[in-house]
């Protein structure tokens, strides 16, 4: 249970452990009536297989949370919750394929290529990306027309090569070179894991109507925990493998892959992450109390161990 | 060059082949300023490689054509006309994947992975269709948010399970079984080609303002030319390869696949296509002289021969 105090409020801490709890339900709850099973049943199943197969749901929650922040309602954000947590899966499944990562397990579960075959794991992805679109187009209840608009060109952007495709494609092309400096790392993370999570985070914000210079805040905010999040990720690559199997290296190392602590080390990347976890909660000072559950998760991303 | 007279019109014979090339280039070059060049070029090029290789852009054209049918603009409709190349273009760079079609050449020039790597094939398909609706959403003048929503919602559905992706599903499941009947070969023509051409139309229709009892006769007409552009494919695949290559058996006969004349024999496959059309152009009867161009486009569909 994560307890996180803020020194200046009267509140109450706040129990993040039971709030991402809570969350998670809904948003599992939410998924789970999103896709019903029709003709042709194979790719229904298909894509029901990797969207309902766990995870945090980090990014729906990061769009609930930001609504409410902003004055918003869990109601009028969850169906964009939903399409984010989509656009999020369609990435695994196509990230998974033998052309690209070729990973056979996710999760404990076999890759969505391996339980229904590389043809269907295309289409599933295409599916899903399709799916996210229409959903947040008819699902959204008690928002207005241009917001909807405006929140379905970022996540567009987010989910193209602008963003996620473009950050899939410079790591790539980055496989096996040593030269890679830290812009280049910046660039793929930034765009392969922070665009995802900024489009939650801004999205929940434009859809509860907030105004420019917050979504900006918030925006920064997403950013900042996106690149800790991919620090902490590189360094517990490191650090867990030698606890867990009592090897020194990890498995980015042995594939010969260049991360934030074969540049800085292990303790500088420690600090950088927990800088930018600082910098993203100072964004969120001018909203009070409110911020509670967003600092928390920014706090969570950086206290995590696995 | 198509001449098409209209008995009970006083209006001149509707050219439609300079119809055609009129509008063709002014989809080509909204298509060419739609996708810039910039870092990871790689994608980028990927994505031109295959939306600027050419191909009668009837998608489009359709789309802008209903909307100056419903009394809209070409301005209004282009930038969901360049969407719906977007998603067209997606569809057949997956379908040429080896793990789907297996297709090295298209349009005479190497397939998407064949040039760029199964990898970046896959991602250019995603960023094109994630693209469509970001494009869609800021690309778009003078037209109501909601009227855009609309488009969006029914250009997801086409491109996805509903849609495209369902009828690729029921095709790959269908290879090599030969019970295969009518109703299943309908199910995977109407999903993976006159979805698309529907949406084409119904979204031109619905970006200048269509009632819906308009809507819903231009959606029959646009189902009633995709079904008999697939018969016509069919019977093609057949005939011009006999005159071609003087062989009595096409590709699709070759690879053991249902199709209409396999069930119905050539000439009724023929006599049905012409129904079709037929019907079509019945659906348009309400709008007078200014169903000419999409009315020439259905006789279009039937009177080609390559």
């Amino acid at each position: 249970m994560v307890l996180t105090n803020f020194p200046h409020s009267q509140a109450t801490p706040f129990d993040l452990s039971a709030y991402l709890i809570e969350r998670k339900q809904q948003v599992e709850t939410a998924l789970e009536q999103a896709i019903a099973v029709v003709y042709p049943e194979r790719i229904y199943e298909s894509m029901r297989y990797s969207l309902m197969a766990g995870g945090k749901r980090l990014r729906p929650i990061l769009c609930l949370a930001t609504a409410e922040l902003v004055g918003g309602t869990i109601e009028m954000a969850m169906p964009t919750a939903c399409a984010l947590e989509m656009v999020h899966t369609m990435s695994l499944i196509h990230d998974d394929l033998p052309a690209m990562d070729n990973d056979d397990f996710r999760r404990g579960k076999p890759t969505n290529h391996k339980a229904y075959g590389e043809d269907i794991a295309i289409l599933a992805g295409d599916a899903l990306l399709a799916y996210a679109f229409e959903f947040i187009a008819t699902q959204t209840q008690q928002v207005p027309a241009d917001r909807l608009l405006r929140v379905i060109a970022h996540l567009g952007k987010a989910a193209g090569a602008a963003g996620l495709v473009g950050g899939q494609v410079v790591d790539l092309e980055s496989e096996g070179k040593s030269e890679v400096g830290v812009e280049t790392l910046n660039f793929i993370h930034l765009h392969k894991t922070a665009a995802l999570l900024e489009s939650s985070v801004v999205s929940g914000a434009m859809l509860a109507g907030a105004q420019q210079s917050d979504i900006e805040r918030l925006s920064r905010y997403a950013q900042h925990i996106g690149l800790a999040f991919q620090i902490v990720d590189d360094v517990l690559d490191i650090t867990s493998t030698q606890e867990e199997l009592g090897k020194s290296i990890g498995k980015d190392m042995q594939a010969q892959k260049v991360t934030y602590p074969s540049i800085w080390g292990i303790d500088e990347s420690k600090r950088q992450a927990q800088k930018l976890v600082e910098d993203a909660k100072q964004e969120l000072q001018v909203f009070g109390d409110r911020r509670r559950p967003l600092a928390a998760l920014a706090d969570y991303i950086t206290a995590r161990t696995h």
